[in-house]
């Protein structure tokens, strides 16, 4: 199938920056996710919380690099409305990742495979890809996603690796 | 235990009015809550949502008799950043309700009890009351709930109705 | 493939029962679900919600028709802290449904189609049979509902209805 | 500030379709709003449930007028996992609404001003516009907010309506 | 009452292990807590949040010990649909615990005591035996727990320790 | 303006102290709030989980210090139901602060603003000033805000530092 292989690894210096948020306009929070991604964010996800006096606020995390981290408060201080953040260690594990292109009847869909130990453990079609497939073709997106999964264990069942 | 009863009743002419915010300040919720029970509503909450562009929202619901509905209303275009609301009729079946007063080591606290069908099936210790006596005698809230509780059932077991 | 088609249909006389807790031991959720559904419930859900004070509540959901409506209060009055609850009437769109068998390596799973004016919209294969499926195989529940998945799109494409 | 009023009306004839996905990809919860919209819903939006199980699940809210609700039906039931949905009755409370443009020193902005009984309550710069601005000025987007709410404020206050 | 103690401690060596899921099929979810703790695990628990896009996903949570880390992590990258997973250092400071017996008219229910410093500050009826004993009493699980917690603090109260 | 500063600068000793909870009366969530921000928490707040079974349950955090770590737990353990609590360490970075009395129609607001790096990047009225604005002058609380915003910026852009 052509793999390109990524090796697993575990990366010990990373970082989780979190800010907790009630009394910005939650317009903003896809604004920022964006700016975060631009400036190096290994993931970016929001937690509803509940916050003094039974505020329902939202809680900002930022998955970083040590080396991005500075980056990410001055986006964060600039663009919401928080006073302070904090930040804790942690150690990321990240499967051995292979890069796949599958053609299905509505056009070509990358395919994202993960490997634990050597083996295939995950494997996930490109949203964007699907979507475009989806439009393209006039079928449901989740056909597109059954149809790229169906293909992809036919391809890996049957071929040599 | 000299109860006071209330029929168990339903109530058919209630309204459900419903407000999806995406661009406000949570800190206005506490104070928006506050004002519609001042204005008689009959109970007031919030659900967190996920709206347009994956806005992290609270959706507003606001329970209230047809009566009050021009009241509730008006509060909320006035101090929400809503440009519109929606409401469903809805029905209210309440229990029938007695009150008591307990008296524990640390002062009274008041319970409401509820009946289905003349039958006792609920009963709830004030919140305040149970704080109050929390914070004069010293010990933890949930004891005092535990008190109250235990001795609200030794006397409704123990005496006549 | 052997179809038993249940038809597509709209059932106007459903009621949407809600009652909010704030006061209640989160453990009793799942045993109230459970009672609620032995007694006939259509469907039952909770929706984490902010009430009075910024207490964190649940909402509990109970999806049943008029005719058993008064067994599903009795059960929330009964096993519940609520001293009321609100009804609103809903219709419910059902697709035409029939079901299927599919044999996999590790089993039998049955597998629930959907149909919307008649042409094939939804498949799903039942829980409880991929995850015997899963246990008896020793594979991963995802790798078994990818497989029935895949055999249930082949049989579709290939045989007659 | 040259208004464009839209009168402050109710509309009687509204449905809120509901539909709770338990077993479905959320991937694909952004391509099925963006549907709904383009095929005329008023507004769409999720809420997290607890399922069966205990399942984290969704809740799919599509509110529509009648005349559309069948489009409605047959984008969830084509693109989402579920076999059958709900409606319930709603009316729609929408205020007169005027739309403004306002000068900032990073380009225009579009306002839109909510009006209850005559009276102004509410006024939401346009995100998209704001959005273009913070990137041209090289501005925090909150700065653009302030600025286009502060310019409405004087606006309003200073001239003839 | 027969106190079987076990110490307070504080365990340093913990490991949180999270893993964000947007693409997964959410039946998955109570499968994969079982294997878990199957494996060891101290607490496995799901947060609702929302990741890329507005994509209502769900982050786990799994509280192990150092050892069985990578037991956990197999399990993970095998049942869920992650590419990756995060974990940070613990510590865990657990209450001193004793186990109970507690008789009620509808059979025995075990009660999990703590102790912080000495002091009893915490009890909890097992929740099987209280389903159990509501299912053979017929009668509300809320009262069952009532009685047991009636019961234990008089024993707690009446006698010798 | 008068600016009293307090200079940016991070903590780096700080503990996140959680604990789930499942088995709670949720009315105790705001009583247990006030006491640990009586007993010196920097923070506390609220999340909704699921827990074993599928119970939404609640997950409490506190950020505190280390000196005041022991107290925080004794009111834990003391006013909640949980048997066991976890603490991570965590780097808490706070923005240089000013404080500042800003002067509406309807009385004196203050203002807490935020300094990255020397730059003024966070203001935030003072929300019990607003209300109490609020209700002396009879106007919306979100006007209140709104005025007192554009009021700093004016000061803020006008005047010297």
């Amino acid at each position: 199938m052509g793999f390109e292989h990524r090796e697993e690894h575990v990366d010990e210096g990373m970082l989780m920056i979190q800010a907790n948020l009630d009394d910005m306009n939650p317009e903003i929070t896809s604004y920022v996710t964006d700016l975060l991604f631009e400036q190096g964010a290994h993931d970016v996800f929001w937690i509803p919380i509940i916050m003094k006096k039974g505020r329902p606020g939202v809680m900002l995390n930022v998955l970083t690099d040590e080396a991005s981290a500075g980056r990410m408060e001055t986006v964060i201080f600039r663009e919401t409305t928080t006073l302070g953040l904090r930040y804790g260690r942690m150690a990321c594990h990240r499967l051995g990742r292979s890069f796949h292109e599958i053609e299905t009847p509505w056009g070509t869909v990358s395919v994202k495979a993960g490997f634990h130990r050597g083996e295939l453990v995950q494997f996930a079609p490109e949203f964007k890809d699907c979507e475009r497939a989806a439009k393209a073709g006039g079928v449901p997106l989740k056909r597109v996603y059954d149809e790229v999964r169906l293909r992809f264990l036919q391809q890996a069942a049957g071929g040599p690796d």
